[in-house]
């Protein structure tokens, strides 16, 4: 990774359409650093149908430095492949060695098709995805309404008074139930308003027997322990009055056995929702389940009716919830990654893509986010989800180079004391111990095989409600840095709620403290909060922060440089963990004269020579404002040979 | 790429069953270096569902300073990808850092679920096919047998006599008619037998209106030019007598505009197999085609009645040929790759599915091979070919490394001169130089997501009827590098008829010239054969060649060095273009001490430090028979930790 290596990503200075038609032709652009060819040809190589087909580009002028090179691609398949070939022109002019270019870089050999750039014929998602912050929210732990106290506790819970310690023992842990509500979050939209996020993204607010409500007992309404339908739709109305818009959360994987679906089904064999589950006895009594709970019954989507009564129907749960009266503004959906999968099964493409075609009909405003907490690259096409909640491209990859490699001994459920740290369900032994080299390399290989558009839409979050608390373990000074790659690195930055308080736990469970409301100005906290303001703000003043291209310009063991450009401005981003002390070379950086301060104490000199030096003590976190990119327009320059 | 890593792969040595049902379960095995570790912990990683599942391996002994581990793993997806995750142990005796072991190699990070070793509870091939060296034969150019003479030159047809010169100019390019048949195999099959192949592959033998026959006229019956069904049976017999199975060629992806099925649809809407095309206006005389050459309309594969003509029905296309009285041993499916696939749509799976499903049934002893040209690694997860023509991962490495950068001038079909060699179609403006190190990488991106069990099926080819011929371009003595490589990397060596005799040809049409029978005791020639008698030699006696696992032992960018592993022995490869002087340290090879040369001029000593030097004058290709590799039976040590 070097600022002087030839470049192409999905963005709009690369991309003439990133929103295609199967049929269109789309322009893309390559440049080149002056001095790294020459280059005899640039061609392009895409695979329809599987079966090569190349185009030549032209060279279309150079601007500050850089060749650039353009041509035609017509988009034959949904999923439409290509990649850059570079033919080098040898000292005594005659054609030479040659080079390929994908999205995992630069390559000596020919390259996998998985790896291809690829325009994405699919409806792309309504554009306010990528401007969007997330603020995640679980509802039994964010804000409890005076109106929460009419409602009786459930049987099934063990109540909580909101100041009460987590419980991290059986059965405290999972039954607690401190009573948040919706009227709640409405009350405290205004602090959402003051961090900046956009996007309100609620856990299942469906009525359950569970304090997470992922073990839904049905989808047709609210639970009344959250304020029920009428809350819901004054939550959406109050927060869209305040810019926010508000997606919800859906199992599709499985419904609570307390779902009415289900409880119709179960022991009753001809029952009309029997389809929709997999019973494996004559007597309903018998059935498949999520990795064995038998409290989350898995549902069988090679059934017709379930099909109907979820996604396809007039009156559907897909779509109910984004219509009048409720609005709502998207699906994060749950267990994406196993939805419609068992054993010799596989139904997810259809059911991912049923799902979206139906949004896309009945409200095509709408975004569509599926859970797939590893590597997703197989799921996210374009066809379905638009992005994904995923760990592997970033979470994990910054917990594994700002975190402690050892953290303190806690108690598990089972109430033994545990000294590995949790990591996401990993049983490493520990913490793994990532480079910041590491961190880019990762990011490289698990974002390599997706769509740019549709990693644009992927979750960039620290944690959330599955994982342990970043904060728990975070090398000293290092949360500015995690939460400065969460809003710089492309993809949709995600407080989950909390974060902000500083808030740590160990494990997913023991993250889902309560809010410490009114704890706002104690120092500590008030400096978490300022951190976020200001980062959050720093992405949505900077919309090339959303949609701008990627390019990275320095990866050391302690540090990662890089820059997302746009024609009308650049963001260059320094996040280091131990100290920085990075030389872009001449010319690989343009316009770094006029860098402009916007975030983090570090230093940037421009030498005699051209070449741009960044120092800073670490840990760190630095952003400047650059120019923007300018491309050749084609024909300006009369350099164009075919 | 070290003798001293960690290592797993798909062989006997390393997975106890290579051909599980789902629900099986199967131990696989973990070799490392005394002196890698120490390991705290091994353990597997799969992603059943696409959803984590973790196993601990066991530590089953040290043999020959090399510590085994082996784990179960249950099989729940038809491709069931699982990873090695090794846990360090640090000096002070806690957990330290982890690496990931993949089909790619051993990670410092995360590694991608496409490259994770995986098993396969589709059937297995038979198992003749890995014992198998595969002999090509384009019927026009093979041998014309006295019977030929009686059939008239067809009407589309420039006669031409077997001496003739390949033109290499439209017409003559494309309607050269040598007019070689059948009964000509049938009089040379004894040349197969001292070749020593024992698979003849046969370019198509149904009627058509071209030399190569890929545009079928119809698939009921032989071309009577070739001797009809009558020669084919007796070929076919012939041949099994002598030891060699024998499979077809067919067009999935089109067929002619002269066949049967076209010519009853084609002007005629409603006809029955209108729906076997892409009728693209009402009068059915538009239509979708390969690559838009009007001789071959594209099969319409949403078609039911398709599916039951040409695969499921009693006599179909795909079942005839198999069954009494032809009796063939398989297929070599024609555009593998596109058949199915047409801009929005994409039935390619279930098409090779059906395919593989059908003949499982009707002739479970016969084998399937799909042409998929570029990266198969998407349509070959063993649901249905069991292997590929395919080239990046094999065949244009070669290329690339053993040919000259710069051919001769030659004749297009067009007529024009063009100085840029031939390379599959690819504009590179020459040969690419790959180095051995580039060789190496190549093999492993372009199999490193292809399971094990279905790589073995990939046709290692140095040239095909659809390629220039190798030996037109390589640089002097590279020939038996080449082959040798052929036939010890992993998959199904394949000699192109007229290989043996050292034919050159500039692209895949000139490299159709007749076979040059009476020159075999031509000097050149008679080396040539010699070679291929011997590698081929070598490779059928030592069956590690076949199924052995494959460890790389030492690559630079002049050698290869790997060793093709097996319980009862093993086979030391080296391969060099400039030349051998490499250095494998002690323990990277047991047994080193008993090597016995088995093909090549190369030297191999082993230190006193232990270390095994080899060295050879380059080019050279080596090969030593080592000893078996011994792996601990479990409980055997008493090591075993949980």
């Amino acid at each position: 990774m070097s600022a002087l290596l030839p470049h192409h990503d999905g963005s709009p200075l690369h991309v003439s359409d990133d929103a295609p038609a199967l049929g269109d032709t789309v322009t893309v652009r390559l440049r080149v650093p002056l001095g790294y060819g020459p280059l005899a040809a640039v061609r392009t190589r895409s695979n329809p149908d599987h079966e090569p087909e190349w185009t030549d580009a032209v060279r279309t002028g150079v601007i500050d430095g850089w060749e650039w090179w353009e041509a035609p691609i017509t988009v034959r398949n949904r999923r439409h492949g290509y990649r850059f070939l570079l033919i080098h022109e040898d000292a005594d002019g005659s054609k030479g060695r040659v080079e390929w270019l994908n999205q995992t870089g630069i390559h000596r050999i020919e390259t996998l098709d998985a790896e291809d750039f690829a325009l994405v014929a699919h409806p792309a998602p309504p554009a306010w995805l990528h401007d969007s912050v997330i603020y995640q929210v679980f509802p039994d732990r964010f804000a409890r309404s005076a109106q929460a106290d009419r409602h009786p506790t459930p049987e099934w819970a063990i109540p909580a008074a909101w100041d009460d310690p987590f419980e991290p023992v059986l059965p405290g842990r999972s039954q607690q139930f401190y009573g948040g509500d919706l009227p709640g979050i409405i009350e405290r939209l205004d602090h959402l308003v003051g961090l900046g996020v956009n996007l309100l993204y609620l856990t299942p607010i469906f009525p359950a027997a569970s304090n997470h409500r992922y073990d839904a007992a049905s989808f047709e309404r609210v639970d009344p322990l959250l304020g029920g339908d009428e809350a819901y739709i004054r939550l959406i109305e109050e927060a869209h009055a305040r810019g926010i818009r508000v997606i919800g959360d859906l199992t599709t994987n499985h419904s609570g056995d307390r779902h009415e679906w289900f409880q119709a089904a179960y022991g009753n064999p001809g029952a009309a929702t029997e389809t929709f589950y997999y019973f494996t006895d004559d007597a309903n009594t018998e059935y498949e389940k999520w990795l064995g709970t038998p409290t989350l019954p898995k549902f069988n989507w090679s059934s017709p009716a379930l099909r109907e009564r979820f996604i396809t129907g007039e009156d559907s749960v897909v779509a109910k919830w984004l219509k009048p009266p409720y609005n709502a503004d998207g699906w994060r959906i749950d267990v994406a990654n196993m939805t419609g999968r068992l054993g010799d099964i596989d139904l997810n493409a259809e059911v991912r893509q049923l799902m979206r075609e139906t949004m896309h009909t009945i409200a095509p405003d709408t975004i569509l986010l599926g859970e797939s907490t590893n590597d997703a690259a197989s799921d996210l096409q374009g066809d379905g989800w638009h992005g994904a909640m995923t760990y592997p491209s970033f979470t994990r990859p910054l917990w594994g180079w700002l975190c402690e490699p050892n953290g303190e001994p806690y108690l598990t459920a089972e109430g033994e004391w545990r000294t590995e740290p949790w990591f996401f369900g990993q049983p490493l032994g520990g913490m793994p111990r990532y480079t910041a080299r590491d961190v880019a390399d990762a990011v490289v290989r698990f974002t390599g095989s997706i769509p740019w558009r549709v990693r644009l839409g992927n979750m960039q979050a620290l944690d959330t409600h599955d994982t342990g608390r970043f904060a728990t373990h975070t090398l000293p000074g290092t949360v500015p840095v995690a939460v400065g790659l969460s809003v710089t690195l492309p993809g949709v930055p995600v407080v989950f709620a909390g974060d902000e308080f500083g808030l740590t736990g160990v494990d997913g469970e023991a993250s889902r403290t309560p809010m410490p409301w009114g704890t706002e100005s104690e120092p500590d906290v008030a400096e978490r909060l300022a951190l976020y303001r200001e980062l959050i703000r720093l992405r949505r003043e900077h919309p090339a922060l959303g949609t701008g291209g990627l390019r990275w310009l320095h990866v050391d063991d302690e540090t990662i440089v890089f820059v997302r450009e746009s024609a009308a401005e650049s963001v260059l981003v320094l996040a280091t963990r131990g100290g920085a002390d990075a030389v872009l070379p001449a010319g690989g950086l343009v316009g770094a004269p006029l860098a402009q301060p916007l975030y983090g104490d570090a230093g940037l000199s421009v030498r005699p020579d051209g070449a741009t030096a960044l120092t800073a003590s670490g840990p760190a976190f630095a952003a400047w404002r650059l120019p923007g990119v300018t491309a050749p327009i084609v024909g300006d320059s009369g350099e164009a040979r075919a």
